[in-house]
């Protein structure tokens, strides 16, 4: 009866959770103007009520009921497991003080106008105090959850459980010790032809035809939608209902086709979760108290980055795909071979903005600012030197001179909401796509497939090794049973490699 | 403080009814097809944590203490009223057994099945069965809410406060005394030319004339959207939210041109509700568990049926307007009066299907249902029997012999939800419009506004009178407020017989 009762309790958790999601999906893409302040309060309610029930005495019983039930079965029996992940999360909110995710709450609320005052002024000195305090909070709610090494680790684990700053040291330091000098290397040759990319592309045409490569690599639009939005995101409500957005420019091309098709490979690593998992803590992040059936932010990442890079940016996509393009911008694309087209969607060039970041240089920026977040955690790096510090790694990395704040280290919207953590899954990712395409490729049905236009081997592997089980496994025990191995650099290190070498001519 | 906690817990309580109705509206305008399963769960445990918090030991607590705390207020202070109506939906919601409530839910959840069978088949004798127990839960349902004289006044006190059977009979008399001669006499006149409003009309364009006048008559679209959906609604997550929907026929333009007035009438009603009274009991039905600032179904319906006929279809509201739609339809149009347009567009022609109806049939549909209702909860009509006495009633009130049961008493969704109680607010709404209509009509500025295309008169009017107030006044109160009387049929007869009279030169 008390694994019913957890079980029950975890689905309605999941429905309140979905509800959020709907509500904030909503929000960013349909909601009028005038919806904001009513919004924020109805998602504030349903996110203390998801808390309470969770946490709350009757859950905490059925938990010690379950627990007792499941005791007798092994390890590796979904009901046991099921039962742990219950356990690890309301220990997890145990060690939060309320009052501590209220103050950190607060500080986030008005953190984002201090923000952007602050980046159009260009005066990072006004949002320094308030960063100060997100620092402070966030040292606190790292010393309540509790870490071994570095209290860092502590605000990881939200979004990448077991990953540590020991841990992504050699990490970042071979990827570092790779891309550098490709980027050096690369800055001085020609650059592609690009103009062409930058022509006059209606956004409904685009709409079209990014619809219909993700509807070709397996996006599944009788569970989804494809929508608008400022900034692009995928969200589900469940594996039965999961929604892309993305966003369109008028005379750049590359922005919604390349975003679409990252949406893409988020929704169909939700899409792909094991159906009887629907409502259950596999598909729960009772941690983040977020419903979502992928396992990490990094292994989730991984799945947008290999079907946006690996196969969207490859010469193969192109050679089966550039005339579909074709057919949707015959003017635009009149003039312009599928060489050409590839070499200006895979062009480097070092920038001061993330968000613009080509993928060679993207890693870097990433780095830069997980470094930093680790080390205005342990105290090393004080907020008033941060511009400094951004500055400097802007020169190490890319060569260039940061020429205000706005464009270094008030770019980002992150810290203004006082969260501090999630950085580093952008480049778990990475490394992640790499390792997995490089043991899919393997295969070769899924080689073929990728050379003749078919990426259902592909997706099927996906789904065979990493969608379908949802949270039920870690993310590096997902990489052990896929690959053998943990987290790998070296995969996406050769891939990058023999990528660039071969577009510029290294 | 008791009654600081009490509004604290009718917010939340509000929220979790907006969050509801967004569920409700994606699943309606949104929604891919998949997932219609798992929308129903989270909808459903959104709805048991709503009333579960509503009727908490801690909200009545609450409620105890607000009660003491406001007891030395004069009636009619805001603060005691807000409290006095937490208290009638406690009391109403004690009343019913959870055993009934989850009973007919599950009826209700059956029935959608049954009935589509059913109607498809014009097969009465399969959903008889269904619409006994039915009728018998909701007997229950009665007897548990309470009533002085009939068992079918305590189904209709959720959605029209106040409204009796014995209320009833009188108004229905006086409508049926005057409608049913004027449909015959107009039986016998040449009907008015009909054919453009069955041309081409593309609904892109629809959409955009629709949203043009919709706009025109004062809905903000800063506070709201225009969706489309298949059974047309208006709904509002606080008055910041407003949005409605219609549906488009591609040669048949009236559906939406009046469809998207209807629920602008509903919209303006939400949109214009007191900004103080969000998330209190003024903008929330605790009896209904509804998110709303209007008070009554049939309240709400005055104002959609005012503005999509009283304004809508007039004459003056074409002298101003008609450029406009030949602006959007030059082709279709082109070949058409004014005055054409104008009685095209009222047109009488009685029919079997209630949503079909014109404006001057449609009261009949309502009464024959309402009377039908009545009748089979104090069982003076078997279920059985049904048939037989829609079909007699139909030849009494329109001079038409029902073909099948799919077209007469099988074609309306209702009764397979296991809702009975809710048919007669149409009447209500229109009876009410005709009302308002006369005594805002009297108003100089008004009837100048209308004769010259300015609406913003007439809605200020309605803001001022009705809308502002939300739910704090009773319908009647409204009514005696802005009136100087009570529901009265007979404005509403005087504008029937007049504009009739004239349209078909009786």
């Amino acid at each position: 009866m008390g694994y019913a009762r957890l079980m029950e309790t975890v689905g309605r958790v999941n429905d309140l959770l979905n509800a959020q999601s709907i509500l904030n999906w909503d929000a960013r893409t349909m909601m009028p103007h005038g919806g904001h302040e009513t919004r924020s309060k109805q998602l504030a309610t349903l996110s203390v009520l998801t808390r309470d029930l969770l946490v709350s005495d009757a859950t905490r019983s059925a938990l010690d009921a379950a627990e007792a039930e499941v005791a007798s079965k092994s390890d590796d029996a979904v009901e046991k497991q099921m039962v742990a992940q219950v356990r690890e999360a309301i220990d997890y909110h145990s060690r939060i003080p309320a009052d501590l995710t209220r103050q950190r709450a607060e500080l986030g609320s008005i953190g984002h106008a201090i923000w952007m005052k602050a980046r159009s002024e260009s005066d990072f000195a006004s949002f320094a105090p308030h960063l100060e305090k997100t620092v402070a909070l966030n040292r606190e709610m790292a010393e309540a959850i509790g870490y071994s090494e570095h209290p860092y680790d502590a605000l990881m684990y939200r979004f990448e459980p077991g990953e540590t700053v020991a841990s992504l040291k050699p990490l970042f330091n071979r990827l570092r010790e790779a891309i550098i000098p490709l980027v050096r290397a690369i800055g001085e040759k020609q650059p592609p032809r690009f103009d062409f990319l930058e022509r006059d592309y209606p956004i409904e045409t685009q709409y079209e035809l990014g619809r219909r490569l993700s509807a070709a690599v397996g996006y599944d639009f009788e569970r989804g939608r494809l929508d608008t939005t400022v900034h692009p995101f995928e969200v589900s409500f469940t594996r039965n209902d999961v929604r892309i957005t993305t966003r369109y420019y008028r005379n750049y091309l590359p922005a919604s086709l390349f975003g679409t098709l990252h949406e893409t490979g988020h929704g169909l690593y939700e899409q792909g979760v094991d159906p009887a998992y629907t409502r259950t803590p596999f598909a729960t992040d009772m941690v983040g108290l977020y419903a979502v059936g992928g396992v990490s932010f990094g292994a989730h990442e991984s799945q947008s980055r290999l079907w946006e890079n690996h196969v969207g940016r490859a010469r193969a996509f192109w050679d089966n795909n550039f005339d579909v393009a074709k057919e949707y911008f015959p003017e635009q694309l009149g003039d312009v071979s599928v060489e050409e087209f590839w070499r200006a969607i895979n062009r480097v060039r070092p920038g001061f903005i993330r968000v613009e970041a080509d993928e060679l240089t993207y890693d870097l920026h990433i780095m830069l600012r997980t470094d930093i977040e680790a080390a205005l955690i342990d105290g090393s790096l004080k907020v008033k030197d941060l511009p400094e510090a951004w500055n400097a790694k802007i020169k190490e990395y890319l060569g260039l001179e940061v020429p205000s704040d706005a464009k270094g280290v008030l770019q980002d919207v992150h810290w203004s909401s006082g969260q501090i953590g999630t950085f580093c899954n952008y480049t778990i990712g990475n490394v992640m796509a790499g390792q997995l395409f490089e043991t899919a490729s393997k295969d070769p049905g899924i080689a073929s497939g990728l050379a003749n236009g078919d990426y259902e081997p592909l997706r099927h592997f996906m789904v065979e090794n990493i969608h379908q089980h949802g949270r039920r496994y870690s993310r590096d025990t997902l990489l052990v049973r896929t690959t053998g191995r943990t987290l790998d650099p070296e995969p996406y290190v050769a891939y990058l490699t023999k990528k660039y070498q071969e577009i510029y001519s290294l």
